[in-house]
């Protein structure tokens, strides 16, 4: 008796916790199935095993651990074990580990930059209002909401203008890509959250030059002056274009 | 008795499994303990709980789990596991949810473009040879690192031509962020890995016109459209620049 499995076109196989019977996950039945399973697929050459254990059948992961399984990723309900059954390199995928975050560069028809400040975090001088993308959000989309939850500012997505690589995140081993995007007003009315922000106003020019530099970091300066460069040259920029070569939900940024 | 834990700024503390005595970590003595932290953080308004859960001490998930954890994120060799404690909604950070991918367009001084085709994969066709990036890696030494392993041609990378976003990956709710890497050539010499490329060859723009649709799918044509436009223009376009914004190691990628 083996456990139902699905094949995958890379010579792997996947095993839901879902799909099993209740005794099948009885931890010493558990574990007796799983012994034979590994025999059986190490005789049919299987490389990658895949085990999702959803949270509700957590009592398994111990067994699995025995079984030299490692962590691979997790969902708030499940998690997902691995193992890497013939004597070469493991070419198993590796799980996403880059945070996705976008800074709204929103400036008014009078040339007035919206700042604000966080109420808790790193840096609390003024800058750009911005946060962490959500899954299924395309970058244009992280940018108005969190415009607009951070300011109460309604404001559009119309051109990226740099992105900043960083090798390190809040999290082990986890990158952060920083996307500044060039914005245009849709409603000025300032309405800040409490929760996260602390202050919110629009600046000119002049009142942004007269910061201290801890109130405005130096990297605000450069994309304030990067602005200027993109502005003066009439150009479009990085833009957002519908993207048709994939049945799937997709987005194409051109630099033109 | 509580856990020893390490709070953090936003009202919340981390346990490690790895500070516990051996006897905290059985199983009736974590629920004891646990049990008697959890009303002790309550009572100190104490907002996200995390625990680290190494992975020789998977015994306690289950534990865990009975108390309202849920999973967070996941290395090969830990589990971090999350509770919210207030009555609002969560404001946890998300871990990373983007998987990044990066293609080199490699040209050579006659104008012909490097192109491979995978072993195994969902589009068995010519493409521009590229894959995921490992944590810790910039967009460019993702593309000289992929080129390498699967033409065995050594090229550096120039500039940034597009970048596309896909809403949906292999795995649940997570993105995928793909940009096209404009490479200067090193040394052209072909020497596929045989693992992974099942062709690769240096092709003529002639050559690329007359491959059929199946061959050559019509995002590599927008893309080689995309660089005749780029070449023309004679812009920088998306380059790297070096970040000196931040202690830690970190690229700028400027659109001029």
């Amino acid at each position: 008796m083996y456990f139902k499995e699905k094949a995958d076109i890379f010579g792997g196989v996947t095993v839901s916790s879902t799909d099993l019977q209740p005794s099948q996950k009885e931890k010493d039945m558990f574990r007796e199935i799983m012994s034979k399973s590994l025999d059986h697929w190490r005789s049919r050459k299987v490389k990658g095993v895949w085990v999702k254990v959803n949270i509700a059948d957590s009592d398994i992961i111990p067994v699995l651990v025995e079984n030299g399984f490692e962590f691979h990723h997790t969902q708030p309900n499940y998690l997902m074990m691995t193992k890497w059954l013939p004597d070469t390199p493991s070419t198993l995928p590796r799980y996403a580990h880059t945070m996705i975050g976008v800074g709204g560069l929103v400036i008014d028809e009078e040339g007035r930059v919206l700042l604000m400040r966080e109420r808790r975090g790193y840096y609390l001088g003024w800058k750009f209002p911005g946060g962490a993308s959500d899954p299924g959000e395309s970058i244009f989309d992280t940018a108005a909401r969190e415009v607009l939850e951070e300011t109460g500012v309604r404001a559009v997505g119309k051109a990226l203008l740099c992105l900043r690589q960083i090798n390190v995140s809040q999290y082990e081993n986890v990158g952060d890509l920083f996307f500044v995007c060039l914005m245009d007003v849709i409603n000025p009315e300032i309405k800040p959250c409490p929760r996260e922000t602390a202050a919110c106003r629009w600046f000119t020019r002049e009142e942004l030059e007269n910061l201290p530099e801890e109130e405005f970091h130096e990297f605000h300066r450069e994309i304030m002056r990067r602005y200027d460069t993109w502005k003066k040259s009439g150009r479009r920029g990085c833009h957002m274009a519908s993207c048709h070569f994939t049945s799937r939900k997709c987005q194409m940024y051109y630099i033109d």
